[in-house]
């Protein structure tokens, strides 16, 4: 195509407005029956964020897109459109956050600079919001790729597999311990970054690239990139918490230190926290390098990420 | 085959026996990591009670199962195991106990005769230990069911309905707002029997269907007896709620009346609950009737669900 290249703001800025839009078409209604559920969902999917996860399946997605190999997964996969697969993972990642503030848990009353479900609606309202949230995605996966079967139980075991109790669940869980125990080891901080965080980024890519048609080594590829990139943004966030203030992050800060709780700069002190986050982004950097030529969105992303403020 | 026909007491207590044996099967060790998560999630379903769903989907599978027919939507069915599906769904309907029964929610200390998983453990532990079966239930389907990618589809897509914000989550949702309402109308308990407990009961029977091969009109049929079936179960439980006592039960007696909650014993007395439980009963089994030959066992289901008194 003729097309000239954008520059990365203009496609990160594009790709976020797909999302968006996705959002508003693929949810139901907050009219939908009963609406004070329905107005939930959307209400905290509409925080807004930075839709890190979504525009990882997007632009994963977009690698593949304008090649048609004999060897894809998915030889439809100029015709399939990756953003039911995106909105999912918004879902899957909101319910998250909305179960993960809720008073037994995190028990946080700001999520993105605005009130949390449980604070806006009440406890019942935002718990079954979640619910409704992660049974959203797998609905709207099964609606949107049921042609390609193949393709949608791909998807489908990617997301749930991700979202387990051997991974985002059981990080979340090991999180919660970690919390009433100060003596986390380092390998334990490991498998909750791991589980808690990077799950769903390795499958935000995955994800992205079998919707693309990504060959089984571009998927091993993505997997090892979202590995790389899930703990850069989680040791980064640690480093966030530690030295940023709440209004910059929209997120109460200094949050984990007055609880106490294991985090990276915890126990390993911030300079060593500056260069494990550097390792990481350089390496899932490294991943991005070798996928097909329009990796080059990945590759600034990841740098971006690297040198973000909130 | 030159087995001798089951009395259905035999027939159903084989049925439960395969249900008990595929959750040991089919669900991760306690000892998992991380063990307290998965020790709540197999506390929970291990709970017992009357495995209701998972018996409907392996009798509504066994129906077809026998027969091949070149109009099965599903030409393997004599080689698919319905134990996966069954499983599937028990997880999903005990995700929904353990979150109804939160303090936010119903604040319930007893569940089958035992302290209820947040009782046990705490909320948070309970809390992701529901989130946990809900997204168990979709890893069992697409793992189980991968090779038939058509009927693993259809299976997630109809799990997923089921217990999507439309039908199971939102007749939670209304449920609860009816509790602060007791002008509940007549209407709004319909909405709330026919997707809070209707729903999962037609899905066990659909998915039953599918993987049995069923045709397109069989599994119109069984959904009609899951709804009627579904309703005459929320009914009976309600003039039991009104009638028997806690022992008998096994979980807490008369609640809903001195809640003031909107029930069908409230709003339409005693003797007219009576008569549309006997009505939607004899709907079911009018359904069930018109299946192929083995809907004996179905059929003598919905009868003793009539009788029961817990």
């Amino acid at each position: 195509m003729a097309v000239p290249p954008m520059d990365f703001a203009s496609q990160h800025h594009a790709l976020v407005a797909r999302v968006e839009r996705g959002l508003a078409k693929l949810m139901p209604p907050a009219s939908t029956r009963p609406a004070r559920l329905h107005t939930a969902m959307r209400y905290s999917l509409e925080a807004g964020g930075k839709r890190l996860r979504p525009v990882l399946v997007l632009a994963a997605a977009d690698l593949f897109a304008p090649v048609s190999k004999s060897t894809s997964r998915n030889p439809k996969s100029k015709m399939t459109d990756a953003l039911p697969a995106a909105v999912a993972v918004e879902c899957v990642h909101t319910y998250s956050l909305i179960h993960d503030d809720l008073p037994c848990m995190d028990n946080d009353d700001l999520r993105r600079g605005r009130l949390t479900a449980h604070k806006q609606f009440d406890e019942a309202t935002a718990l079954l919001a979640g619910d409704a949230l992660l049974t959203h995605a797998f609905v709207l996966l099964t609606s949107a790729y049921a042609p390609q079967s193949a393709l949608a139980i791909a998807l489908v075991r990617e997301l749930a597999a991700a979202a387990s109790s051997a991974r985002l669940i059981g990080g979340q869980m090991e999180d919660l311990l970690a919390e009433k125990n100060p003596a986390t080891s380092a390998a334990g901080l490991e498998f909750i970054h791991l589980n808690k965080t990077a799950a769903m980024i390795e499958a935000a890519l995955v994800m992205g690239g079998l919707v693309g048609g990504a060959t089984t080594r571009q998927i091993a590829i993505l997997r090892r990139a979202g590995r790389h990139l899930g703990l850069a943004f989680q040791i980064i966030d640690d480093l966030l918490d530690a030295t940023a203030d709440t209004a910059t992050l929209g997120k109460t800060a200094g949050k984990d230190a007055r609880a106490g709780k294991a985090t990276y700069v915890r126990l390993h002190g911030l300079a060593a926290t500056r260069t494990r986050a550097n390792e990481e982004s350089a390496a899932a950097i490294a991943e991005f390098k070798k996928l097909p030529g329009g990796s080059a969105f990945l590759v600034a992303l990841a740098e971006q990420m690297r040198a973000r403020s909130r």
